[in-house]
């Protein structure tokens, strides 16, 4: 017997499906989350359910300054929620997590704008201690007009004058007016600025950070010398107020220098406890790697969602059939299984390599080996945020016209998902400190050095029998791609090109792909071994490995050219089999993929998508979400613009 | 000297790459499109930047119903410049194509919102004479709630009265309503619809088309018996409004019924010049196959503009460099040239394909041998509606946190050309049309009999000399995959499975992937020519045939794995001589990348992005756009929720 709070899902259209499924879907989410995980999920998303601050009208059409208002108003219910306090965290750090991730379902831009503010009070530690109840607002600025990826050749300037103890922030000019920085638009009242530190010397020692206070807490006026607005609407996440600031003269004390990594003495000097630059660089930007962890797992929330919204309708939608007189659901066509199950695939594999990998990442983030940490988190962030992007478009597509109605929320969905592939940094970008770091551990050991690398725990052989073939095709795999990327880049540096040169002309079909495979079956691996494990009940054990067999094969199936190109595969056989294996594994999914969309689907309320409720009653939700909009039956506004002043043919043709 | 009507680019910094161009971008032009076309689309864009009617603000957010209203206004202005007249299509039907693919560069919503009143008008003939002045505004009917793909499936019903010879229209239950009708939503007077017709002895006679009025033109209020409403926001396209209509015994006269495919007498019997339904029913569809080659166009304007933002901006905006004083541009570099250049080529191919099959489109409609061409326009519209869709998204992430603004307009143009996958027949289903074709003349091939197969004109060999191979390997691959997918067919058939069941079994890795090759290598096929030919004058043949080879590479490159499954390639070297061939080509084009958008690109105040202008001002355009916006520096409205009633941090804890 499971859990009885978990409650019953509604009876309808959808019962076909979920009666054939060959697991209880209860049983599975306890185990995929945990009591505890589940309990706190259905506190929080029943609290916002009752608070009429977060309530929805059916196919609102909002304005951006109506969505940053409304975002703000919830964010400051939140505080008074207090959902997660600090000793929360601190018993379960992955709480952290998943409590992002149930805002995220909710609306990724609260989300946003909460954590940001909280992020910021976090780092900026005493210096910003009346954000605790909003009596400040925080946000952080790196990224400029002109840089963004480039972050060392950020231009913002903090001087110091030890005549007064005071920094002088200023911006050289408007290309390096902070830009895109979440929460300045509206409501931050402190930044925490990343500027090139100058002592009166004239010494430049690069970036460092420093709270710079930008609007009056008690008006939201702007502060002397401050130049601060709104940038306007963004493709999505509108509720959080992305901005920029210029600088003109600022003046803020010696101590709104964060000192962790380099500090400057009342009379001018520069002190740091980091000897190489470089590292000081890393260790300044360090912070931002938890970012990037956080957001492979709050991407894949976005997938849960817009999958969850595909598989029901495809259950539910009928289009043809063997007669013209029987209809069968979308979901029965080989195509349609095709295109979303192998997505779901990857939201189980994921969830569970965010889950593990985010309790290594606690344990080692502060060890020198943390480099393999940031070398995952580099290719983990791409992998799933490319993931989701692709997968929320198939599930658009897959509903059709359906799909494509602000109301069912695929496109809010895609929108809000599209810049988790470029802020944190850019995805192509990342993919190169992952080649880098593994390329670099080929270097040491041809010249005879033992280099650490957990990796290669991965490569290890797996515990299980059965289902080896894709990881052992991954291996081969990643090896390939690695000797030659590798060549590649030896091949490149003798034809005397600069080393910039050498590793730009090495990245595509090179070491862009071996950071993706990399990443894949990694996460693969992980997921292998969980579905595997003795501990999986025998009950959910065959669902689990059907998924990551599925999840395995899709995967590989992108890299059949390299495969074949390095001789692992020759002939017609290998590549018939896969594919025949993919469709075979699709095809005994689909009967559990109610089930298993039930498991990660929050409730209707967080969904928010007609064509996606849990009782599968497709048009009735649908029809009358439509007739509850604005207006609907209603003629226009402007309906003696058409009535009446008909237009003349051709009586402008004179003019042009 | 070209002609000096095209007027020169202003200058800036893109002017470092149009130097460096290979050809003249006006000669490209005038080559491309023909000094009429030219001229043309230099008449209507200045007629629209003129005209306050069309003005943009920067960075506005209007809502949905606001985007209604000012779209029917500007449609209206259209029918006073009247830029079309009929007599001009007749001289040159395919101006009628670039008509409205200038209109959707403007804007997509207004483009459908026009084509769609004057397609009505044309198919309804008499019946709706009214409309040329707007006297009445038609749409067309055709899509129910729970019917898309599956038309004649669709419920709607139209019974014939005999005592007052009438015909009553109805609607039998919700999921009957007409659901997506563009236009119906606000301004709709008259409906073209679809429906079931019966003759009084309850015989069903299939689908048909009737006028029925639904809205007074004098005040636009529904007709009695008639639901009609706004089916609220979408992704995109919101200034065309789409509605729904339900029918309660609503009473036209019998005239109101189009009997191009069937008639009733005035007794109540049915007559028809087919004997055989099916045809019937495939000739009352005809009209939409019109519709997919018109998508085939228009979508292709939506990469137009996306890759002229992202090639002006990869031109001129700096991101690292061979040293930490020296940036370049991100166009530089071999990734950025590899995700954007064979989309860029991808423009020219399918550009060229439109207008040749444009030509044919037009001299065969009427023929018998109609079908091939039918086959072409289903497997077109999939083809450039997907790589304009895939391709926007590469820009908008190629633009990096810019291409997420929506002033930069990445986004409306990615959600206006979404729905170009979905309508005038799901991409999915359409290719089925293709590789149905393609497996019949196989069918009738093996018995013996000799189909006529102008597609076999596709396969005829090549003129030109070089540059084969991507086609030689392409005739190949349909061959190989026209073989598979029959094998294919008649194994799932001797699985004693239904008809229904082979062909579903069949798709994916096989008549899916036959139906795009086919296409794809149609594409190509053409373009090829059309770049050797001896009248492309020899200052432009260069860079027509390397957009050519980049274009056949490329889309090969998706095939590897078949291409190695069958046999047709072995071991490690075509692969990397394919790869290496792409890279050297992208590389090669990359200098011209900024002519060649030159070529393609709409006036600055069309494109409407300010990342994208011709000038190259990246920084400073951005910048004063950004400012110019609405309350951009004010602060907030709801700034006194900030200010004032901090919230107490846990105080609703107990509430919970």
């Amino acid at each position: 017997m499971v859990n009885p709070e978990i409650p019953d899902l509604p009876r309808g259209p959808l019962d076909a499906y979920r009666k054939k499924a060959s697991f209880d879907w209860k049983e599975m989410a306890i185990f995929m989350s945990g009591e505890d995980i589940l309990a706190f999920k259905r506190h929080l998303f029943t609290a916002l359910e009752k608070d009429p601050i977060f309530a929805r009208q059916p196919g609102e059409d909002l304005s951006v300054e109506k969505k940053r208002e409304l975002t703000f108003r919830r964010c400051k219910q939140l505080f008074r929620y207090d959902f997660l306090p600090q000793e929360k965290v601190v018993q379960n750090p992955w709480m952290h997590a998943v409590f992002n991730s149930c805002l995220s379902m909710y609306d990724s831009s609260l989300m946003a704008k909460y954590m940001l503010s909280k992020g910021v009070s976090r780092d900026a530690g005493s210096l910003l201690s009346l954000s605790v109840n909003m009596q400040t607002f925080g946000c952080f600025a790196l990224t400029e007009l002109s840089h963004g990826s480039n972050s060392k050749a950020i231009r913002t300037t903090a001087k110091y004058d030890p005549n007064t103890q005071e920094f002088v922030i200023n911006t050289p000019n408007i290309e390096a007016a902070k830009f895109w920085i979440g929460n300045l638009g509206k409501t931050a009242t402190h930044v925490l600025v990343f500027a090139q530190l100058f002592t009166p010397d004239d010494h430049c020692h690069g970036l460092h950070s420093f709270i710079v206070q930008v609007r009056d807490p008690k008006t939201l006026f702007a502060m002397p010398g401050v130049m601060v607005g709104d940038m306007g609407k963004k493709l999505g996440q509108n509720g959080l107020d992305n901005g920029f600031v210029v600088f003109h003269n600022v003046r803020i004390p010696r101590e709104n220098l964060l000192n962790r990594t380099g500090d400057v003495t009342p009379e001018g000097h520069y002190v740091t406890p980091f000897k190489d630059p470089t590292k000081r660089f890393g260790a300044s930007l360090g912070a931002l790697s938890t970012g990037r962890v956080s957001i492979t797992y709050t991407a894949l929330t976005n997938l849960k969602l817009a999958m969850t919204v595909a598989i029901r309708f495809s259950a539910t939608r009928c289009q043809f059939g063997p007669s013209d007189d029987e209809e069968i659901p979308v979901l029965e066509y080989q195509l349609q299984q095709w295109r979303l199950i192998p997505y779901l695939s990857a939201i189980y594999a994921l969830k569970h390599f965010c889950r593990s990998f985010f309790i290594n990442f606690l344990d080692e983030r502060q060890a020198e080996l943390g480099r393999e940490i940031h070398a995952i988190s580099c290719s983990s962030k791409p992998l799933s945020s490319w993931t989701v992007q692709r997968g929320i478009q198939e599930c658009r597509e897959a509903c059709g016209g359906h799909g494509y109605l602000a109301m069912n929320r695929l496109g809010d969905i895609r929108d809000d998902n599209d810049p988790n592939c470029t802020y944190e940094g850019d995805n192509n970008v990342l993919l190169q400190q992952t080649s880098n770091y593994l390329l670099n551990w080929v270097h040491l050991k041809h010249h005879g050095e033992q280099p650490e690398l957990r990796a290669a725990m991965l490569m290890a052989d797996s515990k299980a029998l059965i289902w080896k073939l894709p990881l052992a095709a991954y291996r081969w795999l990643v090896c390939f791609l690695l000797k030659e990327s590798y060549a590649k880049l030896t091949q490149e540096r003798a034809l005397r090109k600069t080393e910039f040169e050498a590793r730009n002309n090495s990245q595509v079909y090179y070491c862009h792909s071996l950071a993706l495979a990399f990443i894949e079956l990694t996460v693969l691996h992980r997921f292998h071994d969980f579905t595997h494990d003795e501990d999986t009940p025998p009950s959910l054990s065959p669902v689990l490995q059907r998924l990551a067999a599925l999840y395995g094969l899709w995967s590989l199936s992108k890299h059949m050219t390299t495969l074949y190109q390095g001789g692992y595969l020759c002939g017609k056989e290998p590549a018939e089999l896969l594919h025949s294996a993919i469709l075979t594994l699709c095809s005994q999914l689909k009967d559990d993929a109610v089930a298993l969309v039930d498991v990660i689907a929050p409730p209707d309320f967080i969904l928010n998508s007609p064509i996606g409720r849990a009782d599968g009653e497709l048009y009735k939700n649908l029809w009358s979400t439509v007739l509850q909009g604005c207006h609907v039956l209603e003629r226009p506004s402007w309906w003696s613009e058409f009535c009446n002043d008909k237009p003349v043919v051709g009586s402008l043709q004179a003019k042009l």
